[in-house]
């Protein structure tokens, strides 16, 4: 057990049709079949491929609201987030919070597959993404 | 062997202070030590910690030339591409072409510590900037 991070959980990417973004990554990359999800509370369908140690999830917003929509609106397709694995996602807060690192939520929300995920402040990751994920 | 990806490679991130970016993610991620780098052939000096069975690289550009300053410079820092392993890069380009995609250079170029490496069209990713890598 250690308080830091252990590998990259899962990477997204923002896109306007799943169906066809599925298809043209998988075969272009030459990956296996996708998982569908829903997360009702982000107002997204997605499609994760099993990359390494790593998700590699195809995010597509399904209303007007939410971060992703929003994300999309402003930055168009692309990357999103990444979200890097931790054993403990408490002990991982502390840590960031003793070396000066802010979250943009006070508590962790639940992602895919019950996930743990919490977001670091970009100011403070110097523009990126970044999130904390525990399974 | 496969022709298909099978992890992710490295992921590469724009910075304008590579001294402050790296003991930042250090610190708020627990990280272990950096290996330093530079890739005068890219105008670029690098950090990078070992996650997982991935490579974080921060990329700090040392000029105004070249496409990660010019990526800085319209984009900001924060997420820069993403490059996926492959066992066999040529295999990899062959199926890629195959399922219609295209690559920004007409050959594979060398990034840090010999890696093979080539740049999928963000045309054919949905925006993304992708990368394959063969060690």
């Amino acid at each position: 057990m250690s308080d830091g991070v252990n590998r990259v959980h899962h990477i997204n990417f923002l896109v306007r049709d799943l169906d066809a973004a599925e298809a043209r990554y998988r075969e272009l990359l030459g990956l296996g079949p996708a998982v569908r999800d829903e997360l009702p509370g982000r107002n997204v369908i997605t499609a994760r491929f099993r990359v390494g140690d790593t998700w590699l999830v195809l995010v597509q917003p399904t209303s007007e609201e939410g971060e992703p929509a929003r994300h999309l609106r402003e930055h168009g397709e692309g990357f999103f987030l990444i979200s890097f694995g931790v054993d403990d996602l408490d002990a991982a807060i502390a840590r960031a919070e003793q070396a000066g690192g802010g979250f943009t939520s006070e508590e962790p929300r639940t992602g895919l597959e019950g996930w743990r995920i919490i977001d670091l402040d970009p100011a403070d990751t110097f523009g990126a993404l970044i999130q904390l994920a525990e399974d």
